[in-house]
């Protein structure tokens, strides 16, 4: 066992490689590049001209926009949780 | 009142202008759009000779392994109330 817990993973995204540092596993490192190559692929498909800082950059506002509801939804599951607990 | 939510709201992410069409409201669009530009800047800071595809592509790498760690974190929580409700 070593003291560091960081993967290194060179994924490919849209004809780039991009090397990702993280504690999470490479398989996970992996299903999350090829997820964001994937909405990057379905922006193209909608809007062909767009270049590829386009499709990255709309990648990226759809995916915290995502993340913010998700935020939004999971604080609220714990309060009701806190409120249920106290009952 | 009309019957369509849709907003649409210019944002302008490292100099460049993107339309954003959506059902949140353009405050919120606005704040989405100034955290992945700000995310964006920390990259740049950490790695000044990217460039903005790939300050792009990295942000929405990202945001995406935030999303599908919340998402883990958020199931977990409505499994585990689910079990405290049958009881």
């Amino acid at each position: 066992m070593t003291g560091s817990n960081k993967n290194k993973v060179t994924v490919d995204i849209h004809h780039r490689k991009y090397t990702v540092v993280g504690q999470e596993s490479p398989d996970q490192i992996k299903m999350v590049a090829s997820l964001v190559d994937q909405k990057m692929d379905e922006i193209r498909y909608a809007k062909p001209s767009f270049d590829t800082t386009q499709l990255a950059v709309l990648t990226a506002l759809n995916t915290m926009n995502d993340y913010i509801k998700l935020k939004q939804d999971y604080d609220a599951l714990v309060q009701s949780q806190r409120k249920e607990d106290r009952k």
